[in-house]
């Protein structure tokens, strides 16, 4: 694996990280109110897109980053819907 | 522009879209209670990172995207320190 494989790896693990307390805070507190439901969605298939990009540019970092990303998102799209 | 990189513009234009919100209700509330500044400095240098990485492998999309993303997290961060 190549350095600028290695910097994309650590940017996504910076990126995804970042995004993993918002999801154990939904998940605690049972309250999705500060969140929208559009632009989770919104984010959601952003997500999806760029982990197609990543297929196709053969990006191993983006394609990791974006496949748990893509997770974690649809986790809070869930709690959105069942939440209500 | 080949067709990958446009499916890149159009990631990078969703899920910066969904960024916009939030900076928008931050500055109009004047109130940054629910974010963290340890995960906006997180999230701000895997941004900056994947930049590097998108001109590293000359990715339009990537260095569009992550530089508008880098200032709108760099503004919550002006926003989060200010109105502490």
């Amino acid at each position: 694996m190549n350095s600028i494989e290695i910097v994309g790896l650590v940017a996504g693990g910076l990126t995804t990280a970042s995004f993993v307390p918002q999801v154990y805070k939904t998940y605690k507190s049972k309250s999705t109110d500060s969140l929208s439901l559009t632009m989770l969605i919104v984010f959601f298939i952003g997500i999806i897109l760029w982990l197609i990009y990543g297929i196709y540019v053969n990006s191993i970092a983006m394609m990791l980053t974006n496949s748990i990303t893509a997770v974690l998102s649809f986790i809070l799209i869930y709690f959105k819907l069942r939440l209500k």
